[in-house]
């Protein structure tokens, strides 16, 4: 939770006149998304979401992110809709920063999941993952495995200093998966971070997706690892098996997983433990002075890992291979 | 800027439902404030402030804050007002922590406040000491001039670690202002903290006053004092005296000010002066290891301390004694 960058009531007004959203009537910095400066923004016309992007974002990638959410929202996704201004465009300055008014979505997230909610976020990323088939633009996962071992790098010299033998699970877990990591599951864009933080409910009804700022192209089942460790397992680390089957079942009900898919997803989630343990262990340990930002608990994700370690097949995650039952 | 507290949306929906406001549609952490957690939430009949009050706030204090916050809005001061509940209470408890719902005000408070700016605050602030005349509750200041001392003590070790000389300085200002701190000036409900992040414009024109959570008993001049430090420096620190002008004939076109409290003025800037550099130093000295919150520079208020001990009458602060003439 942050707010890097303040912004002055008269350059704000001056940044919103294009957009023609109404009068500013008030923008209050939001604790969320640890990556950008995020108001809500209140006009004549409604609520806003005003992002400022810092320096983590590449200004690059920006086209790509606004430019899915606009596709998205237009194939029936409920996500925010970047708001274009006269000139057609979505992105503007403010600040120095690049800049974008997003409408706001009603929703809260969920802070403890529970498995209706497992189910409509399963349901979600199936249709996200059909609606975005036919986007144009693309963009690297950096994230992926080819981007490990540098973050492993980074890290290694230090990382017994959290948990002893860290350093030694990670090398030969990362040696394992670059080795095995599959080529040739079916790819299309991703949001690779859809946390419950990034998925907002209305009771048990979904009412929306938010944060495309780690979305890329990747295989779909990869996306479906990640959720499964971010929604099915509890505050304890143990892993929730009736959560997991709502999860798989109201994805595969959407779009059906194919058996090479299926075999894998042992793997992918080995993966997903792996990709978020080493960004979470590397921010760990280059806590800078005076953070504003309270780095997350790599171990949460070691032990994640052991436990798909462990896994054999889609039925330890609760699902019979090839056909889904509830 | 904090948020310490999270809620979710099951504890806040049952903690909404005696308010009678609505159905509960999204909320917000917001960056603002840093002694309580603040939400800003949506619900289907409006937007409304969610404070948790944190520990640095003292309990007992909270009914005589909500109490004026009430009794002003119904003086025609716009400032937030608190939402009571079917039993006639505005205050509950959330997630383990005193909460009140209180009305959201639009508005945007002022990064660089203008003359414009000032003449609307000088105006407010008096219209506030006129409506809280008949407020039947009080509370006494605890960071007037006998607060001042204990600070000191906790700082005085080390604040020529801040800045060369300051431990002296402080030493004889106190000194000074417990010998001649004024008793009989004209007393009455004061706010003690209306910085510019606690004024809401929209355009020039005042759209509300917030964060009453200092507010207590004590001379209405040492609130004007508070503001004139507030309101009318530069980010140089220079002093700008058409802006204290336009403040202080605002003030006083809604309330005179005696003889005495004229008089008394550059004394009580100068305790004002000190009442923010202890808070501040005491702050600066005392940041804990991962602080969310970043301490507000004490130094700032050596130099506006500096510059009242070299005042000698109001015509500094742009005004002639007794006749306010813009």
């Amino acid at each position: 939770m942050a707010v890097y960058t303040d912004v002055t009531a008269e350059e704000l007004t001056e940044f919103l006149a294009p957009y023609g959203i109404g009068d500013l009537l008030s923008y209050k910095g939001i604790a969320e998304g640890v990556e950008n400066s995020n108001y809500l923004v209140h006009t004549s016309q409604g609520s806003f979401i005003l992002t400022l992007y810092e320096k983590r974002v590449a200004k690059n990638d920006l086209p790509f992110f606004l430019g899915l959410m606009g596709h998205l929202a237009s194939h029936n996704i409920t996500c925010p809709q970047p708001v274009v201004n006269r000139q057609g465009e979505a992105l503007g300055m403010l600040a120095g920063r690049p800049a974008a008014i997003i409408t706001f979505l009603e929703g809260m997230w969920p802070r403890r999941p529970n498995v209706a909610h497992c189910a409509g976020v399963g349901a979600a990323l199936a249709k996200m993952h059909l609606a975005g088939a036919d986007f144009k633009m693309s963009r690297a996962n950096a994230l992926s495995v080819k981007g490990w071992r540098p973050l492993f790098d980074q890290a290694a010299a230090r990382a017994d200093g959290v948990q002893h033998g860290l350093r030694a699970l990670l090398g030969a877990e990362l040696d394992h998966l670059e080795q095995h990591w599959p080529g040739d599951l079916p790819k299309g864009v991703i949001h690779a971070d859809l946390f419950p933080d990034n998925v907002f409910f209305l009771g048990d009804k979904l009412s929306g997706l938010i944060d495309f700022y780690f979305a890329c192209n990747d295989m779909l089942a990869y996306d479906v690892a990640i959720c499964l460790n971010a929604w099915c397992f509890e505050i304890d680390h143990s892993f929730n098996v009736t959560k997991a089957r709502a999860f798989l079942n109201a994805y595969t009900r959407e779009r059906g997983l194919s058996a090479a898919e299926q075999d894998a997803l042992p793997l992918l989630a080995r993966g997903a433990s792996m990709r978020f343990l080493l960004t979470r262990l590397v921010d760990w340990l280059n806590v800078p002075p005076g953070a504003m930002v309270k780095p997350k608990d790599p171990l949460e994700y070691v032990r994640k890992l052991r436990f798909h370690q462990g896994v054999k097949s889609m039925n330890d995650y609760g699902v019979e291979q090839s056909g889904f039952v509830a």
